[in-house]
């Protein structure tokens, strides 16, 4: 997929989606599909199941929105959010094998997994944990090495994908606050999380255009994300998903997948 | 693969392998890579693991040895030895989740998944079940219809198979006393398995070079196998494979995969 | 515990709580315990994980909702709503394990579990299926032969526990359609399902005091139920309980568990 | 249950049992329920399956062995090897769940469980973990406070355990080798682990009646275990683990469980 010449700011917004299990639905794929432009698709290991996957690797192709594979520890009862010490040999052959699942499925859908972004625990786990940036690497490479990875700047995870000769592509997330190093603010702090959807669009549109985002201590940090993060849990999420959207086009964006 | 022109007997030696799961080993996977010539591959439903997959997948890749789809119901607990009544639509979608994960590590392995063998309880209900049968027939179309499908002779997983396009590849089981009607013998029955191993081989033999095998009524009833299952599953079942396999190469008989 | 003496018609009102699954919730659990005298609470093995189970068990304790033991199959991906034929020895096993696991927590609650009700296709398998019908009767005279159990008139697992010295417990399902045989329309016939709420309260009530119904074909039946299923999986199946049990009320029959 | 008066040293020999799963068999269950006083069996959650519990606890009540709790992660795939970061809140759970399920087949083979012993990476984290060791230790106290539990001496775990009003017993790994500081050499280290039967032994005595064991440098540490840890995953542990058993009889120590 090569990207059409464009003279204006361009971004991806991609979502976690296809994260249902059996009897128990989470999030609404089909209206996330409606303002994304890349899914990251769970797998089956944290979530999904191999009917979620089929739905939304169908309805993702459809819509022409690109299919990720959202990796994740083997922890369902934990939605993989919760750290794992897993072997990094045998986490390699864990996430070699989520990936081929769902590719499975798109290539049903008459596409294919086009890029992989780590879930949860895991994605936390790999901006410093070095052994399991590695398998996490590892497996990308030896799958296909032509996949680029999503992850945070300054992560091991995308330094050590580069250095393997992956593509790395960078997110921000519009709603989280950042730190004047240019981390996001724990969770477990007071404001980490923002809640207004105008600012949450305002910073969208801030990081599509500018490469900026006002970190918490006010000064200006440069994040040039080419992909924005946009939940899709709840109904209030989905709403401020497309209000983002809107934001972006409003203001000159094009939204277009990395991949 | 096509087969090379052979002027004698030809016969395919299929067996379970990649049954482990975690701490726990199942087989010897790595003596019955020396005597068969077609491996189901566990696929991680009712057994085997991304890291047990990896290891077979690499060693079966070393040796020659065909790899199959050991397809089965969602039953870690049963090992997929329990007939789950799984809708049929969902069934589609557990058994192109399964060949399309295991086809990952084949074709790390540099080979693909080359063909498909039902599992336990699957493999038996699908011989009369129409729907679960057709459940893993689209499956199967759906993920690549140039896969050949391995199965008891007039069953209904066969016959579907067949009339949807795939090619229908019958087995035998040297070990299995038949009925005159040529289907097996309930393993509830006395007699139902052969333990003698120079009669297994001599069976095997026989099936091989003539098509027969003796039922237990006395009568001869045709069988021509394109492929003998051998078992795996205790020191016993690997040397009498191993004999299986001297028997037929001293009688003339070519061991050579079917796919 | 002993039923207190009382001069009119008196009835249970029974539902499904505690069926979410790590991040996955499931029904609105509060609502039902304001409403049912007894919660089916699921254990762990179709849905419910410790933690679910802590919380649901806690809570009906605290509102004086007998706590009750809702059996399943192993099967988290198909919400025990698929039949397997698990071999009767290791079902025994598996209730027992179930029933067990949230004893524990209703013992901490200062509870205890106080009846069993199998749930989904176990719940519709041994309506009429002998050996697991057996099996799930042996588990609750192994676990406890106190525990009364909750089922469908005229089937094999109440037959087979009243036999074994159990004490069964007849439900009916004031939404349901019945036949002239009393048993229940098929969910895959039109009308199986009643949902005007006002027709499901009349036919509570009438269940409740007269101890009849009628049945699709315009006959009267009799199904003398001491306890009423009601149903909590969408907020329109709540509000319908909610009016079930005012109606109830308002008609003076007393709401009152079995256990 | 009270000790009997004895004039000489006793000690306990404690054991993983029940760690088999479905069609895995684990370990030799029935060899080692004539060797050890106290059987650590797996509840199903990193090991062990309802069949394998209500095996092991009625052989174990047959023959006077003390079932314990080997309560673990959630993570069968792993055998329970790997850390996981819990919510401490939901590890309290799983444990009181684990505990109270193997109890339910304790009780239906005439007895109880008598102790707790953490399994594997839950075992390890606890050493130190002091959030993790807060929630085992909670989790027994509100199941049963009368219940002793097992674990390295000065361990969180075992500090915690008796801050809150639980029972410590500390064991000791005859077959480990210990540092100067008294803590276990760590397995990646040569010498981790000691393989000389012969050598197993005579440390086992000493342990039981001088309470020392030799430290890797030459010093000798106190150790005065309630318990000895015996293995019995390969043929060749058991053995070791009977010889173990014989040496402390023939030394004149007696082999009695703690509870």
């Amino acid at each position: 997929m090569t990207e059409q010449p464009s003279t204006g700011p361009v971004v991806d917004l991609n979502s976690d989606l296809g994260e249902g299990f059996g009897i128990w639905p989470l999030g609404d794929d089909d209206a996330l599909l409606d303002i994304v432009s890349s899914a990251n698709v769970a797998c089956g290991f944290h979530a999904g199941d191999p009917s979620v996957l089929r739905r939304v690797t169908e309805r993702a192709a459809e819509r022409g929105v690109v299919i990720g594979a959202q990796v994740g520890y083997r922890d369902l009862p934990g939605f993989g959010r919760r750290f794992i010490d897993v072997d990094p040999a045998e986490l390699v052959n864990d996430v070699i094998y989520q990936i081929a699942a769902l590719d499975g499925f798109a290539r049903i859908a008459g596409t294919r997994v086009r890029y992989v972004k780590p879930h949860g625990a895991l994605y936390n786990a790999i901006v410093t944990h070095a052994e399991q940036a590695a398998a996490v690497v590892e497996a990308v490479r030896r799958y296909d090495p032509d996949l680029p990875v999503l992850g945070l700047p300054n992560s091991e995870w995308l330094r050590q994908a580069e250095a393997a000769g992956l593509r790395p592509v960078t997110e921000a997330f519009a709603d989280r606050a950042y730190t004047a190093e240019g981390t996001l603010v724990s969770r477990r702090l007071p404001g980490a999380v923002v809640h207004d959807s105008a600012e949450v669009v305002r910073r969208s549109v801030r990081m599509a255009t500018e490469g900026t985002v006002q970190a918490v201590d006010g000064s200006t940090i440069s994040v040039h994300p080419r992909s924005l993060c946009v939940h899709g849990d709840t109904p209030g999420a989905v709403e401020i998903a497309r209000q983002v959207r809107a934001g972006l086009l409003a203001a000159g964006v094009s939204v277009r997948a990395f991949a």
